[in-house]
């Protein structure tokens, strides 16, 4: 099947540079500010984003390494498949946040509950919307 | 920004052929049944997943058209951006789906709530963990 191709749509400026000091899910990281720079061509693309607490945010994790179909999940020790895990190193590493919108600042969102490194890129984003998200 | 290349893991078994025939939502689409296939490459990656009730799906959207930053949502006479909107037609049209895990087979995973038409490519499947990905 064909290789599908993205470009970024912006980018992440986060509080870790490094992998090794970002938290392990995002959504317990309630205390950092991140920014999810959005590129100006797409700027307009965000009005009316601040009627929404939460987003959903795809980025690209750029520093993922996908090498095994099977891998310990954290805590364990049996190996489990990787699309049973939320391990970051998945054949295609799309990462999947929900966070909380802060502010928006022109083309800039200001958000918590995230754990991206910076530099990371942004591929979508998008309303949280409970109705539809949320299950129990 | 550098171009991101994914390989799609899998393909959508919809009973839609055509986008005019998906519901607007899939999370409310109860009724069909869907088949992920997850290409034999892969299957190994499943192994655990009959443990989750739901599973975060990211698929390419392949017949999305992206054309404008502001659009008409859905029952609404007012343009808004293209990110404060859950419409197909992002810039990069990763379609976020929760979805119901009935059962799986082999390498193919048979869903409920979804609104993928038939082949769909699959980037990425992942446990729905509703601490995580559940907000109020």
């Amino acid at each position: 099947m064909n290789c599908i191709v993205y470009k970024p749509i912006g980018i992440v400026h986060s509080p870790y540079t490094e992998k090794s000091q970002a938290p392990r899910q995002g959504t317990l990281n309630e205390d950092p500010e991140f920014v999810i720079e959005v590129f100006q061509d797409f700027s307009e693309g965000l009005d009316g984003i601040e009627r929404y607490e939460y987003l959903i945010v795809l980025c690209h994790f750029h520093q993922s390494q996908f090498r095994e179909l099977k891998i310990f999940p954290h805590g364990s020790n049996e190996k489990r498949g990787v699309f049973a895990t939320r391990s970051p190193n998945h054949p295609n590493p799309i990462a999947f946040s929900v966070v909380k919108l802060i502010r928006r600042e022109g083309n800039s969102l200001v958000v918590k509950c995230m754990d991206a490194i910076n530099g990371t890129p942004v591929l979508d984003v998008k309303p949280y919307i409970p109705s539809l998200d949320s299950k129990p």
